[in-house]
């Protein structure tokens, strides 16, 4: 009976033809599109979210389209209609958010990924996937010289990261308890940098520490937290009767891009005898570097560390990384029972199912993109892209310090530089005039859309954020983005207070 | 200067001719495989986790594969050899766990989307995307029978969700000193039905009231939260000195897909004066059938709701939603400032930015898919495919009524349903070998890999879990899964209890 060719009858949700045909026409699209990045003028159509909602509001369509109407539909849905409604990222004047401008094979497996939906939850179910996130595991340890009791997971992102990371050190720190009566009554506390990310408070606000429990260590010079200060960070925590249980150091800083000095905070973390969490969402990649990995001299004695591949490993979102050098605190996390997942006769299985070890319980393949570009293209190509990144942050730099109506703030550690636009009609202005004035000298850039940069807010103080995210932006397109810095900041500098306290609204005008 | 054409050097990584040459090549592959699915025997080629991890355990390569060979490269690594190493669930004898057996235009999308790779977190760099998120969030809203002061979000999945909805339920309980003091000296708990979902406690020990805050209120006789029991609970925890913040109904079940009795037990939580969460991860879609939604009649109570579209819509992971009937307490769940990603200038666009109200920061276009897919098929596809799955369980559960020799437990309320084997010779036997004798088959099945079911785990007895997930699966497909239980029990009770203990390694021999 097994032998036969069995009838399936594929309704047209799951039509191989369907898939075929529009697969196809997609896949021109898309290579078409990407061909001609360069022949457009904006990266980003502005339009104000309300009227971007009224394009497509409409009722849930009950009927959808005409069978003969569905391979355009979805064609035209996805290669057009989506398209032209995105932020062109791989534009070479996009210099913005820390999200990858995307390996175009990673967008392939996650094709595949989605074609085949293998959820790593239980390793029966995924069996190949589950096996790749586990070399994967392997790889990122023996970059951050764990050895082999280290264990990690695929994550959704930093943040969820971030969460494991914390949580896994508060059990480790409370005990059973987490699972038993759980830790009401326990005063808790985190040591931070400054500049730590936002998603380490929402973590420890999550835990039920609050912001009070949120313990930040002053940043030297260079924005990076000074171990020096660790001392006193303990001793206001204890002044709140709370207790330390972990310092979350970054490596890079999301602000500017700094590398905290990890091999300092470890000794503080070693003589306090708390966890150690490295954030190194952005800057982790450094690793792969000659040139960089020194900044990140100390890691291996973190007790975790987070790395989202989906920042500078070039991988579309979601893909962020946890890894634990201790890998039976990953699953001590987490330990409970859940029947219908779980194989009590075997449970040699456990250690490859992902949900004993995750927040996540349905875990999609995100792993399959990284194994199958580093297979490709090797690490090596990601150690050269990084650096180009950096490189081309640092001759930002140059032509920003180069230039009169331009001030610079630090110099770029890796691929981040916040700036200040100031124009000869603002110079000698008082510091809020000069925030205004850049605040909405970028969002007259959103809208403009000719080229992206994110705000920057250092030191209670409005600045221009560019970050180099794209391997395909060069010197000379440097030099286009400067100008139009230019153009649209003197526009906005002649609009006056009343112009720029509206923002960029009409910098068009 | 800016209307010529940019030149654009694309690195390997990013070329647009390697993604058309190895896109088309791909789409034929997945295709070609989909078309022949029914003439796979196996569903599944099962190898120890270890054996596994060895076929794909090398260094990380430092230099990839030769220039002429990546589009190769490429499509062997993805087409073929992870094709193979998947579990196939598109195979009609795939009754498995609660992830979808994904429609085919989905993955079109997320190819589309990690093209394109618009992150979610901030308005300004996926314009389209959020508003298709805003679009999809109304729909949701009007299926669940919240007005327009509803709010809600994609997640990752159903965990995030759940944690999602208790954080805004705890947040609004312990008001301001969530981000403030913490909550260290609340005694909380939350009321739960016997059956919940594992990621309910999860979510509850994250929040850190331990396993003791979580109270389980009884089931009925169909496996449904019995409303009655619900006064006891908050006895239980006063008695513990613990204050209950929620009450979390199921919508159905994950053992069995019951649909607790949401209009009883709203009433109860309006009696308590507490928030009302309906984990409808699995069951929400029951929503868009006429023959199905009473079940969920009571939901427009809910204070939230968890509803994964990569359940029983048809979407591949990752997609889940939470709904929030008063959407401000979901901004409330999260207030928090970062500088370089809201623009305090303009604080309209906050509610568009996802990040203001999610655990994520970087949050993947996973609703893209969701859109293309209803728009292109209507509601009613999604409808007709859940009711197509529905009656399967049915079938199946006729079909083992009239086995002599299975057993069935509970008449199905949806697409799960739970059953034992008790081939003649073990009839009679005691629980323990009878528990003994499923879970052993359950692991014989896996490793024969002709089908494939799920083990449960029911009032401490160890059954056959099958979940029809597959709109392709027919009644000739149960009777070949029926005949290959029936097959290999037998097998497995031949062995004996030794050969139970070891469960189903040698269940081919």
């Amino acid at each position: 009976m097994h032998r036969k060719t069995r009838q399936v009858l594929f309704p047209p949700t799951h039509d191989p033809e369907i898939f075929r045909k529009a697969g196809h026409r997609l896949i021109d699209l898309l290579a078409d599109y990407l061909a001609r990045v360069g022949s457009r003028e904006h990266l980003l159509e502005w339009r104000e979210p309300r009227e971007a909602l009224q394009r497509f509001l409409e009722k849930a369509p009950s009927e959808g389209v005409a069978p003969e109407r569905r391979v355009e539909a979805i064609v035209e849905l996805l290669g057009k209609t989506f398209v032209e409604a995105a932020m062109h990222m791989h534009h070479p004047l996009y210099l913005g958010h820390q999200v990858a401008v995307p390996a175009v094979p990673a967008a392939l497996a996650d094709l595949t990924v989605s074609f085949l939906n293998p959820t790593q939850a239980v390793y029966e179910i995924s069996p190949g996937a589950n096996a790749i996130e586990a070399v994967l595991v392997r790889w990122l340890a023996d970059l951050m010289g764990f050895d082999e009791h280290a264990d990690g997971l695929v994550v959704s992102g930093g943040s969820v990261a971030n969460l494991t990371a914390l949580l896994a050190a508060r059990n480790a720190f409370v005990g059973r308890d987490a699972f038993g009566r759980g830790v009401a009554g326990e005063r808790l506390a985190i040591i931070v940098s400054a500049d730590h990310h936002y998603s380490i408070a929402r973590a420890a606000m999550i835990l039920g520490l609050g912001g009070e429990g949120v313990i930040p260590v002053p940043i030297d010079g260079r924005r990076r937290m000074d171990p020096r200060g660790i001392a006193g960070a303990t001793d206001r925590a204890a002044a709140l009767g709370r207790r330390p249980f972990a310092i979350c150091a970054s490596a890079g800083s999301t602000p500017v891009g700094a590398f905290d000095p990890l091999q300092e905070i470890a000794d503080e973390a070693r003589r306090l005898g708390i966890w150690l969490h490295v954030d190194a969402a952005h800057g982790g990649t450094a690793l792969l570097s000659e040139s960089h990995r020194g900044k990140l001299r100390g890691i291996e004695r973190a007790d975790s560390v987070t790395w989202d591949p989906h920042k500078m490993m070039l991988m579309p979102a979601a893909l962020g990384t946890v890894m634990l050098r201790d890998g039976q605190r990953l699953i001590g996390a987490f330990h409970q029972d859940a029947p219908y997942l779980f194989d009590a006769y075997h449970p040699e299985l456990a250690q490859f199912d992902i949900a004993k070890k995750s927040i996540a319980c349905t875990q999609r393949a995100d792993c399959v993109k990284l194994w199958v570009c580093i297979k490709v293209f090797g690490t090596r190509s990601f150690a050269d892209l990084y650096e180009r990144c950096c490189a081309t942050a640092r001759t930002l730099y140059e032509m920003i310090a180069g230039a009169p109506d331009f001030e610079t703030i630090h110099e770029p550690e890796s691929n981040i530089l916040c700036f200040r636009h100031v124009p000869a009609s603002l110079r000698g202005a008082d510091a809020r005039t000069l925030d205004t004035h850049n605040a909405a000298l970028r969002a007259a850039v959103v809208r403009d859309g000719r080229a992206y940069l994110t705000p920057g807010h250092l030191d209670e103080r409005d600045v221009l954020r560019a970050v180099v995210m794209n391997p395909m932006t060069t010197a000379e397109h440097l030099a286009e983005f400067v100008a139009i810095l230019r153009e649209l900041g003197e526009k906005v500098a002649r609009r006056g207070p009343e112009g720029r306290a509206r923002g960029g609204d009409d910098a068009k005008g």
